[in-house]
C-alpha cells in the first residue's frame, strides 16, 4: 500500500468547491463529488434521535445502495428545521440531479454549521452550474476545505494498492473539529474508492471498520445531529472485491488504514487540544469491558484537564474506569505512560516522578491502563480539555 | 418548619474541629460529630466500583444500623491505598473509640481530598484527644469547614418543627465543589436528626430523598470514590417517626428540605460555576425518560459552556435530549427559558432575542424542556462550565 498526494485524486471521480455565502466568515462552503458512473453506497449516520434533514435523507438513499454524486454545504446545518429543512434537502439535490442529468435519489446531501436556521438553498442552486463546471479530478483538497467549520486544517489521505496487476484506490476526506463546533457538534467523512464492491459487503466493511475508527474518538462526548459517514465504491479499477477472494485483505487494509488516520486527525484536531491521548485498556473480561472503561476515561473532565495541566493524576484515571462500570479490581490495576510503569497494583510506583512530568509534557501520551481481569482491550483516541475550548464554544454569539 | 442557627446545634449532639496538618494549606482538617447515646444509621454511598477504604467500612457498619459517631478528615481522601488504607482507617476509628468508650463499629468514618497518598493517621490519631475535648453542642460551622477542599463556603441548614409538642429537630452538613475537587471527585453530607426512627425507616427515607436532591445535580458529570451520604438519628426528642403516623409528613418534610437545599448548594459553589442551571424536562414518557434527558443536557459540555458565554443556543440542548435515547419528536419539543418561550415545536420562536439576551445573563435560569410526549418530568440542577473550571482543575500539581 502507498501514499499518494490527493490531488491525484481517484480515476472516474470528479471534485469541485466554490464559495456560495453561506459562512458568516466567506469561506467556501458548497463542495461536490461526482463519479462517473453509478456506485455501490454505503454509510453510517448519528444515532442521536435528532437528525437533521440530509441525515434523513442520506439514511433513506443509502439503503437503495446505489449514488453518484455527494453535495455538501457547510455554514449551516439543516437540523431542527423541520418540513421546510426537508424540502430544501430535496431541492437541492433535485436541481444538481437535473443539471447532472442523474436521478434524485443518486444525490446523497449532507450539511454541517448552525443548528436551527433555514437553510438558504437558493444559494446552492444558484451555486450549481458553477461547481458542475470547476469540477475535475484534481481538486479533492479544494472539497475538503469546503466542509469545514471550526477545523484548523483539512483532513485527506488517498492510497493506492496494486491488486491483480491494476492500481485500487481508496481516499478519504474528514471534517470535525472534535465532533464539536460552535453551534452544533459535527463530523462528516467520505470515502471513494475505484473498486468494485457490492453495497452489501460495502455496508458490512464500513460498519465493522467504523467500529474501530470513529467509534474509537472522543473529544467532549457531545454527539451530533449530523455525523455522517458515506463509502462509494465505482468499480472503475475492474477489480471485484469479495468477501472469500485473495484480494479482500489488501483492500480491507486500505479501507482501515483511510478511516483510521482520518479518525486521528479528527482528534489532533479536537477544538483547543494541545495534546493527543491514547487511552488504552488491556487485560479486560470482555470487549464491552475494555470500550466502556476507555470511553470513560476519555470522556472524563477531569482526567483532560489534568492533562492539559500536565499533572500525573492518575486518581482520576482509576475513578474513572470504576465509574464505567467495567469488571475490575482497583488493587489490581496497573498503568503505564507511555513506556514508564507508573501505577502498580493500584498504587502509584515510588521514584519515577521526574521521568513522568517529562512524559506529561509531550504532545502526544499513550496511556495503558491494565485492568489484570482477562484478555480483552480497546483503544480510543482523545484530547485535553483546556482554555480554548471553552473559548471557541462560549464566545461564539448566535 | 422553621429553619434556626445552626450554631444552635441539636439536643444530644456534639461537633469539633481542629488543624491536624493533613491539609496543604493548614486549614481545619479533622472534624467530629458525637451523640450522647446509640442511633439510628443509614447512608448512600458512591456506585463506582473504586471505593475508599472509608467508603467501605462506613457501608459494613451501617448495615449493622447503629452509630455514634462520624469522624471525618479532609485533605487526603484514603481512596486506592490498599490494605493498608483499611488498616488506617480502622486504627483511627479505634482510637476514637476507645477515648469514648464506646463501640469500635459505632463509629463511621470519611475522607476526602488527595487520592492515592497514605493516610496519615498518626496526626488523626494524636489530633483525638484534643478533638474530644472541644467538641460541644454549638460547633456545627467548624465542623462544617472542616470537611472542605476546594468548596469556596461551608453548607450547612437546620430546620426545626413542633410535633406533638416537642420539637424535633434536623440539621444537615455537606462539602462539595461539584462533586470534584482538584485531585478527586467528592461530597460528603451528613444528616442528623433528634427524631426517634428505626433504621429501616431511615434508609428507606434517605435512599428516597437522596434520588430527589444529590442524585438530580450535576457539575461535570465525574463520579467519586468516596461520596457519602449519611443520617444519624438518636431519638433524644421522644418523638417517634413511622411511616403510617401523622407525624410522618412534617419530619419527611423537613428531610426533603435539607437534602435539597444541599444540593442547591453544592451545584452554586461548582468549580468555576457562575450561573444556576434548573434543567426541567416535563410531558416526558417516562420518569426514566424524564430524568436520562434532563441529566443529558445537565452533563453537556457544549450546552454549559453556551450557558457560560450567555449564548442562547438551544440546538445545543436539543441534540443532548436526543443523545440522550429519550423517547421524543424533535418537532414537538418546545422550551422555555425562565418565562419566555424560546423554542415552538422544534423551531426558536422568532422575536425574543432581546428577552432572551437579558435571561442569559441572569446568574439563576431555569430551562423548561417540554416534550409533548407523556406526563412525566424531573429537574436536574447544574452550572455553567468556565475557564476557572479548567483552572482549578488543570493549574493543580500534585
Amino acid at each position: 500500500m502507498q501514499k499518494y498526494p490527493i490531488r491525484q485524486g481517484i480515476p472516474g471521480f470528479k471534485f469541485a468547491a466554490l464559495q456560495a455565502g453561506i459562512k458568516k466568515d466567506n469561506g467556501l462552503d458548497v463542495g461536490l463529488i461526482i463519479s462517473d458512473r453509478p456506485c455501490a453506497v454505503a454509510g453510517v449516520v448519528t444515532r442521536n434521535s435528532v437528525k437533521a434533514a440530509p441525515v434523513l435523507d442520506c439514511s433513506k438513499k443509502i439503503n437503495r445502495g446505489v449514488a453518484r454524486a455527494i453535495l455538501v454545504n457547510s455554514g449551516n446545518a439543516n437540523a431542527c428545521t423541520g418540513e421546510k429543512g426537508l424540502q430544501a434537502t430535496d431541492s437541492t439535490c433535485a436541481a444538481l440531479a437535473t443539471q447532472l442529468d442523474i436521478k434524485k435519489q443518486w444525490v446523497l446531501p449532507c450539511s454541517t454549521g448552525v443548528i436551527g436556521v433555514p437553510l438558504p438553498e437558493g444559494k446552492i442552486i444558484d451555486a450549481l452550474p458553477d461547481l458542475i463546471t470547476a469540477a475535475t479530478s484534481s481538486q479533492a483538497a479544494g472539497f475538503a476545505e469546503s466542509i469545514l467549520t471550526t477545523d484548523t486544517c483539512t483532513k485527506t489521505i488517498s492510497v493506492r494498492e496494486k491488486i491483480n496487476g491494476h492500481y485500487v484506490h481508496v481516499c478519504g476526506i474528514a471534517k470535525g473539529s472534535g465532533m464539536i463546533m460552535p453551534n452544533m457538534a459535527t463530523m462528516l467523512a467520505f470515502i471513494i474508492t475505484d473498486a468494485d464492491i457490492d453495497a452489501s459487503l460495502l455496508r458490512t466493511m464500513l460498519r465493522e471498520e467504523n467500529e474501530l475508527s470513529f467509534n474509537r474518538i472522543c473529544v467532549d462526548g457531545d454527539m451530533s445531529t449530523n455525523d455522517t459517514v458515506l463509502a462509494m465504491a465505482s468499480g472503475k479499477s475492474g477489480i471485484s472485491i469479495k468477501r472469500n477472494s485473495k484480494r479482500y485483505a489488501p483492500f480491507r487494509a486500505m479501507l482501515r488504514r483511510v478511516m483510521q488516520e482520518l479518525a486521528l486527525m479528527i482528534v489532533k484536531d479536537g477544538e483547543g487540544a494541545t495534546k493527543l491521548l491514547r487511552i488504552n485498556v488491556s487485560s479486560a473480561r470482555t470487549d464491552a469491558d475494555a470500550k466502556k472503561a476507555a470511553m470513560q476515561v476519555a470522556r472524563s473532565c477531569l482526567v483532560k484537564t489534568a492533562f492539559f495541566g500536565e499533572d500525573f493524576n492518575w486518581g482520576r484515571i482509576i475513578a474513572a474506569v470504576g465509574q464505567s462500570g467495567a469488571a475490575c479490581k482497583p488493587e489490581r490495576i496497573s498503568m503505564h505512560f507511555n513506556t514508564i510503569l507508573a501505577v502498580c497494583d493500584g498504587q502509584a510506583v515510588p521514584g519515577n516522578q521526574k521521568r513522568l512530568a517529562q512524559i506529561m509534557k509531550k504532545k502526544e501520551i499513550k496511556i495503558n491502563i491494565d485492568l489484570a481481569n482477562g484478555t480483552k482491550s480497546c483503544e480510543v483516541l482523545t484530547c485535553d480539555l483546556s482554555y480554548d475550548y471553552i473559548k471557541i464554544n462560549a464566545d461564539y454569539t448566535t
